[in-house]
């Protein structure tokens, strides 16, 4: 009896070229498409929510895949993680509905952005922040925040290379928190183009540096094109945090 | 002129055999004191507030160092990091006076014990955390935890191969915090045995998982020999978190 088994994971990006699958480069997706064809000697092709790129992270990324393995799904999760490298963890492992499609179900996803403030960088979070010498204007970055909310056409926000039917996205939610040296950056949406968080975390730190006002950002949602927006910040300071279905 | 140089500093323990310099093995002081004498040209020694055991991490231990050089304390810093690698931050330089002494002047030591709970251990945080499947009854480690507070005979958390000459120790502070699938054990003490903060964990862990009784904690400060103990908990979830002077 075929099976359709939903995973969550995490995994530290560090050492992969992103979630999806290509030709000469080590990608999350591969790594476990092996771990579950080891587990269940099947090769079951997995199927993401969507890509991450190389060097991001996460912590809620979903998954499924189809087999006809006996194990049962909460099994499936510790043979899963005993075969799989410790910078990649099944954090959940369900039984899921034959129908379930882990990308086209995806109704929202919530990243996060983390930046290390402060004179030095980070020893021990230095893999998952990006460092940025202070000070940043925060209330300006706030200001120029509150303008992505809602139903936008983010072309400016889109990294070269991408093709796409429409770069109109909505935003449900999108706020910065502060913790001891760090500061969060959490945007909650229904699809994200290509580079997008990280090419408006890039552009809100212009803001904070007050190399932009915070209006500039929407005009950039007027729509405008790439050039118009900031750069885009590094991978390693962006993390997946959950897939809403 | 001399200077006494003051030093805070983060470390991720992973690939040092420690804090104090050995043969044979790296450990954080040498890859300090060498980045001191590619920035000052002088071959000064670091005295460290105390040391921490191989693969044990640091958000700030203090160390101090005297040099003939100008650089003003606040640049030492930036030229110090520039030469260390990206697990050894120095997180301030501050000059300090010329009687200041890190190891002798330190009051009190804070460090951290961070516990990964849950049915998988996470890839993230994998070189901070310890995993431990749950659950663990905190209701009792909470008991066990509080005899732990005042002045006592910790000769029973003490491990083998280090000889001091007194086991006595005061504790001002030992308590748990909760965060997302994750239990924090914070201590603060005027001074450590050798893995006496791994032995105090491993302990409670055993109370967590009714091994034993909250009250044995009381009967391992009786004293007790460090046979009556729990296991030494890892290494790698233990963090000095503030030395206090």
């Amino acid at each position: 009896m075929e099976r359709n088994i939903r995973l969550t994971i995490e995994y530290e990006g560090t050492a992969y070229a992103g979630w999806q699958i290509q030709e000469n480069a080590v990608s999350v997706q591969q790594i476990i498409e092996e771990a579950v064809y080891s587990v269940t000697g099947e090769k079951s092709r997995l199927t993401g929510s969507g890509r991450t790129d190389s060097g991001v992270h996460a912590r809620g990324q979903v998954a499924n895949f189809f087999t006809h393995s006996k194990i049962p799904a909460d099994r499936m999760g510790y043979a899963l993680n005993a075969s799989l490298p410790a910078d990649i963890r099944i954090v959940e492992a369900q039984e899921a509905d034959l129908t379930f499609h882990a990308r086209y179900h995806a109704k929202k996803k919530e990243y996060r952005y983390t930046l290390h403030m402060g004179p030095h960088g980070t020893a021990l979070d230095r893999r998952t922040c990006v460092h940025v010498r202070g000070p940043l204007d925060m209330e300006a970055v706030g200001e120029a925040t509150k303008h992505l909310c809602g139903t936008h056409d983010f072309a400016a926000f889109m990294g070269a290379g991408s093709s796409v039917k429409t770069t109109v996205r909505t935003i449900y939610r999108a706020e910065w928190t502060e913790g001891k040296d760090k500061l969060y950056f959490t945007i909650v949406g229904n699809g994200f183009l290509y580079n997008m968080v990280r090419i408006i975390v890039g552009t809100l730190i212009d803001v904070g540096r007050k190399k932009r006002r915070p209006e500039d950002m929407a005009h950039l949602l007027a729509p405008a094109s790439r050039d118009d927006a900031g750069p885009t910040a590094p991978a390693k300071g962006l993390c997946l945090m959950k897939v809403y279905y």
